[in-house]
C-alpha cells in the first residue's frame, strides 16, 4: 500500500507523488486520516487555505473479502469546528481504492484560480485533469456524466454545489453500488475542503486489480466465517437492521422520550409512527423499493433501503434514522415523501443531513419558517443549493444560522450540531456530544447502545453515574473500529459476543501477520483520540469546548422534567485514562 | 456614587433595586465594566442570554468640571468575540448620569417576550415600561420622539434596529451635545447585549442636579488648569486634532505605507487625497459645517465636526478616521459623501462603523459587490437595516461574512475587525490587535503613536524589537484611561508631557482625597487587564486566540515587503509583567 499527494497548488498545474507508507505503515482509515492531519497540518491554519489538507484513507480491511470492511474515512481540519475532523462513509470507493493499493490519498495546497479539476485512478495510474464543465453540477448529474466517460464499473468520490461554495456543512460523497451518490462523510465540512483543493471528483476504476491478499489466506477465510455468522446472530444485526434499517430507533427513541423534537424542545413526537422505520419498511415495498439493502459489496447487515416516490420512480436511498429524525420530527415534519425528498437535495447539494435539518430547525425557531411546514423546508433546503444569501446562512450549519438570527437555543458542540437523542433523555449520550473530538457526534461513542439498547450490559439513560467511563470506553473502541474500515453496526455484535470480536481480532492478524490482542485495539483507539485531542488543544480548544450549550443545563427536558446531569470536572475526567 | 441594577427577566416586569458601591467602591469606566462582568458574568453563559450583562458606566471623573472626562464604558460579554467587552462611547450621557449619581447601570436577565422597554431616569428616581411604538426605529427618529416626550435637556442612550435584531455589529449609541445619536459604544456588539434585554433606549435627564463635588475643591481647579494648557500645547491634540479631526492620519498612514487597502490587499490607497482630513475639513468648512467641534461640554480638543450634504444641510457628524478608513479606502471607495452616507446610516441603524466597512470589504473579496462601488455598499447597509438574510449576514461582522461566503482573507482576530492599520507596515498595533482581550482594537494599545507618530518615543513600525514591550505598555496605560472617563487622545499629552500626566493624577487625588502616584495607576491598568484575561480564559481563550490571521503571516504587505513579523511565543510573554 502507497500514498497519494495531488499538490493543487504546485506551479504549472497539479502535481502527483507517491510514497511508501514510512512512519505511517499499518495505519488504516481514521487511524491514518487523523495521524496524517495531527502531524502535517497546521492546527491554526484556515480550514479553507492551502495548509490544510483533505486525507482520504480506505479501512485496514477494506478491498479485502472481510464482511462489512467498506468504510472510507475522510479527514482535515473541519471547517465546521475548527478542529480535527474524521468523517466516514460506506459505498464502493474504499473497497476500490484500497484495491487499487492506495492507503490513502492526500489532497494539498490551493489552485491559484477557480478552476475544477477530475482526478481519474486506474490501473495505469492517476490523471488530474481540469474539466470546468462540471461547475455546480449536482451529484447525480455529476455521476451520470463519470458513467458516460468512464462507464459503469467505477466508484466515485465527489462534491455537490455546497462544496464547490465552501459551505461548512458540505459533505463527501461516495457511490454505492448502483453508482448512486447516495454514501456521504458528511459531518464536520470536508466537501468545503475538497472545494477549496479544487477537486470535484475523483473516479476510481480498479479493472484488472486484484482483491488485497492476506498473510494466512485460510485463517483469515475461516475468521470471516466466524465473523458473519456471529453478525448474523446478534439480534441488532441480524434482524432488526435489516428487516427496517436504522430508523428501526424512531419508535424506540420516542418510547424512551429522548426524541429531540421541535429543535430540541420536547422528547416525544405526536408524529412518530408516522415516519418510524416500519411505516419506511412498508412504504418501500409496497412502491415496489426495497427494505432490505446494503451500500457495499461485502455487506451482510443489508440496513439500507431503495425509497420510491408515490409513482413508484427510485428517489433515494432508504433514509437514514439521523436524517429522518433531522429534517422529521426535530422540524415538526412528519410526512416521509418530504423527508425523502429533503434527503434527496442533501444528496445531490452534497450536504450533512443532520446539520442541514438541526439548522432549518433553528431557522425554524428563529421564525424564517413555521415548524412542520414540509414545503418552506424543501424551498430552504433549494435555497442552500443555490447559493442565496439565506442558503449561503443555512448551509454553514446550526452554529452559524444561530448567530445570524439572534439566536441563543442552538444545539451545537464545537460548532458541530447534536444528532437525534437529547442528552437530557439519555444522560450518556450527552458525555460523547460534549467531549468528542469531533463536535457534538453520536458515531464517536455511541451511548445510546447501552443506555437504551442495554448492548454491552447497561447503564441508566437517565442518572450521570457510570456515563463518563461508559462514553470513555466506547469513544476508544469506536476509533479503533474506525481505523479498520468495518462499518460501525458490527459493535452491536462485537460488545455483547466475545467471540464475534475476537473473529474480527483473528481477521486482522491472519491478513497482517500480526498477533494483536484486545488490548492492543484498545491502545489503537487511545492513540487515534491523542491524536485528535493534541491536535484540537494546539488549535485552541479548552475544556470549556467539551460542553454542552447552556440551555441543556438550563431547560428541562419536559417528559423527564430533567436538565443534563453530569458534571462539568467529571466531563473533564474523559480523556484521563 | 450607587449602582443601578435593572433585571428585565423579573416576574411582572422589569424590577429595579439600587445599592451603594460595595467591593466595586472607587472603580469606574472600563475598571468598573470589566469588574462587574467578570465577577458577576458566567464566561460560559450565551451573550444574548439571561446571565448576560449589560454594564453602563460613566468614568471615575465623569460628572466634574475636569475637561476630556465624558467618556462612557458599556460592558458585557460579547456576542462578537465570546470574550469580555468594554466599548466607550463620547457624548453626553456620561456626565448626565453620573451628576444622577449612578456610578453604572446594570441591565440583567431577559424578558419573557419581544416587549421592548424604554427607562427614563432623571432626579425623582427611574422609570421602566414598555413601549412597543419603539420598535425598529431607527437612532435619529428614536431621539427626535424622545425630544418631544422629554425636551432637549436630555441625554440618551439608544439601540437601533441592528440592537434589536440582535446583530454581533450592534453598537450603543449616545447623544452629542445637539442631541444627535453620533457616538457610539461600538464594537463587540453591545448593542445585540441591550437588544436582547428588551431595552431600547435609556434617557436621562439631570435637571436638578449639580456637578459632582471634589474633595479639595480648589486643588481640583488649578490641575485642571494646567491640564487643559496641557492638552493645548501638545501639537496632536492643540492643533492637528482640532484642525483636521481623526482624519488628519489618513495622509500619515498612507505615507507610511501602512493604510490597508481593499480588503488589506495593499498599503497604500491612489484616492487617499480625496478622503483626508484636510480635503474633508475643507468641504465642511465650504458646505456651512464645521470642522472644529466637541462631542461633549468639557471637551478642549474638539476633534469633531458638522458634515453637510452637497445641498448643505446636516448629514453626521465629521467622521472619524477609522470609519472613512473602514468605508472609504478599505472597500476601495474614494467619495467622501458616499462614505459619509454610510456612516449616517451605521448611526440610524446602531452599527460599528470599522466591523461594518470591513465586513462589506470581505463581501466584495467574496464578489458580493465590486470594490470601489460607493452605491453598492450604499445598498449592502440598507439591507443590514432591513433585517435581509444578506443583512443578516453582514450585521454580524467579517468573521461571519467571511465563513459563509467561504473567504479565507478575513481580517479579524478573535472574531472582531482590525482597524485602519496594517500590522505589516505597523508592526506594533499588530501586537496589540492579536494580544488584546477586545478582539482586534487599535484603542486598546495605540502603538502606531510611537511606531509612525513618534509620540512617546519612537519603535522602528518595520521591525519585531520592542513591540511586544510597547503594546504592553500602552494596553497597561489605556486600561487606566479608559477606567477615568477622560477621551484617549488625552494619551497623546500624557505620553508626551510628564506634568500634564501629573495634572491627571492631581485633579484625581484632588476629587478623591487619595493620594495615588504614577505607579498606582499603572497598577489599576494591570488589575483591569487581569480581570479581562481571566474572563476570557474561563471562556475558553488560549494563546492559539492571540493570534493575527494567519494571511498576515503570509502574504507580504507589497509596500513594504513584508509580513507581521512578531513571533508567537513573544507575542504570549505579553501578558507576563
Amino acid at each position: 500500500m502507497k500514498i497519494l499527494r495531488i499538490n493543487m497548488g504546485a506551479e504549472g498545474g497539479p502535481k502527483m507523488s507517491e510514497e511508501p507508507m514510512g512512519e505511517y505503515e499499518g495505519l488504516g482509515g481514521r487511524a491514518l486520516t487523523s495521524a496524517i492531519v495531527s502531524k502535517e497540518v497546521p492546527p491554526l491554519c484556515h480550514p479553507l487555505g492551502a495548509d490544510n489538507k483533505l486525507v482520504i484513507a480506505p479501512g485496514m480491511l477494506s478491498g479485502t473479502i472481510a464482511a462489512m470492511s467498506g468504510r472510507i474515512s475522510v479527514g482535515c481540519k473541519s471547517p465546521l469546528t475548527g478542529g480535527i475532523k474524521e468523517a466516514n462513509a460506506g459505498g464502493q470507493p474504499s473497497q476500490v481504492m484500497a484495491r487499487l493499493g492506495y492507503a490513502a490519498i492526500v489532497l494539498e495546497g490551493k489552485p491559484k484560480d477557480d478552476t475544477l479539476y477530475k482526478i481519474f485512478i486506474n490501473k495505469d495510474g492517476v490523471k488530474v485533469g481540469p474539466d470546468k464543465s462540471l461547475k455546480m453540477l449536482k451529484n447525480y448529474d455529476l455521476i451520470e456524466r463519470m458513467k458516460g466517460e468512464h462507464g459503469e464499473k467505477i466508484a466515485c468520490i465527489s462534491i455537490g454545489p455546497a462544496g464547490e461554495m465552501k459551505m461548512a456543512a458540505a459533505s463527501v460523497a461516495c457511490t454505492d453500488m448502483e453508482l448512486r451518490p447516495t454514501r456521504h462523510a458528511a459531518r464536520g465540512g470536508p466537501g468545503a475542503v475538497m472545494g477549496a483543493k479544487g477537486v470535484k471528483v475523483i473516479v476510481l476504476d480498479d479493472a484488472g486489480m486484484k482483491m488485497r491478499d492476506p498473510k494466512d489466506p485460510e485463517k483469515f477465510r475461516e475468521a470471516n466465517k466466524r465473523w458473519v455468522e456471529g453478525l448474523k446472530k446478534h439480534p441488532v444485526t441480524g434482524e432488526g437492521l435489516p428487516a427496517y434499517g436504522t430508523n428501526i430507533l424512531a419508535n424506540i427513541i420516542n418510547e424512551a422520550r429522548a426524541y429531540p423534537t421541535k429543535n430540541f424542545m420536547w422528547g416525544t413526537f405526536e408524529g412518530t409512527q408516522k415516519v418510524s422505520g416500519e411505516t419506511q419498511a412498508k412504504t418501500e415495498t409496497d412502491r415496489g423499493g426495497s427494505a432490505t439493502h446494503g451500500c457495499h459489496r461485502g455487506c451482510t447487515i443489508q440496513c439500507s433501503g431503495i425509497f420510491m416516490d408515490k409513482d413508484g420512480h427510485y428517489l433515494t436511498k432508504q433514509v437514514e434514522y439521523e436524517t429522518v429524525w433531522a429534517h422529521g420530527p426535530n422540524c415538526g415534519i412528519d410526512d416521509l415523501d418530504t423527508i425523502a425528498m429533503l434527503d434527496r437535495l442533501d444528496d445531490e447539494y452534497g450536504l450533512d443531513t443532520i446539520e442541514m435539518g438541526a439548522t432549518i430547525a433553528v431557522a425554524m425557531e428563529a421564525g424564517v419558517a413555521d415548524f412542520g411546514d414540509g414545503e418552506a423546508a424543501i424551498k430552504l433546503l433549494k435555497e442552500v443549493g443555490e447559493g442565496t444569501p439565506l442558503g449561503r446562512i443555512l448551509g454553514n450549519g446550526a452554529a452559524v444560522t444561530g448567530k445570524v438570527f439572534g439566536l441563543e437555543r442552538v444545539p451545537v458542540v464545537k460548532g458541530q450540531a447534536l444528532p437525534a437523542y437529547d442528552p437530557r433523555g439519555i444522560q450518556g449520550i450527552g458525555v460523547t456530544y460534549a467531549t468528542s473530538t469531533m463536535g457534538a457526534d453520536h458515531t464517536s461513542g455511541y451511548a445510546v447502545a447501552t443506555n437504551v439498547l442495554k448492548v454491552g450490559g447497561h447503564v441508566d439513560a437517565l442518572k450521570p453515574e457510570g456515563q463518563v467511563e461508559l462514553s470513555r470506553n466506547l469513544q476508544i473502541a469506536t476509533a479503533a473500529v474506525d481505523a479498520t474500515g468495518m462499518c460501525l453496526f458490527i459493535a452491536f455484535a462485537v460488545l455483547d459476543q466475545p467471540d464475534t470480536f475476537q473473529a474480527l481480532i483473528d481477521m486482522i492478524n491472519a491478513f497482517f501477520g500480526s498477533s494483536l490482542t484486545g488490548d492492543d485495539v484498545t491502545e489503537l483507539g487511545k492513540s487515534i483520540l491523542k491524536n485528535e485531542r493534541e491536535f484540537n488543544t494546539r488549535a485552541g480548544f479548552t475544556a470549556q469546548d467539551d460542553r454542552l450549550p447552556d440551555f441543556f443545563k438550563k431547560e428541562t427536558l419536559p417528559e423527564h422534567n430533567l436538565t443534563f446531569l453530569v458534571k462539568d470536572e467529571d466531563l473533564d475526567t474523559l480523556f484521563n485514562w
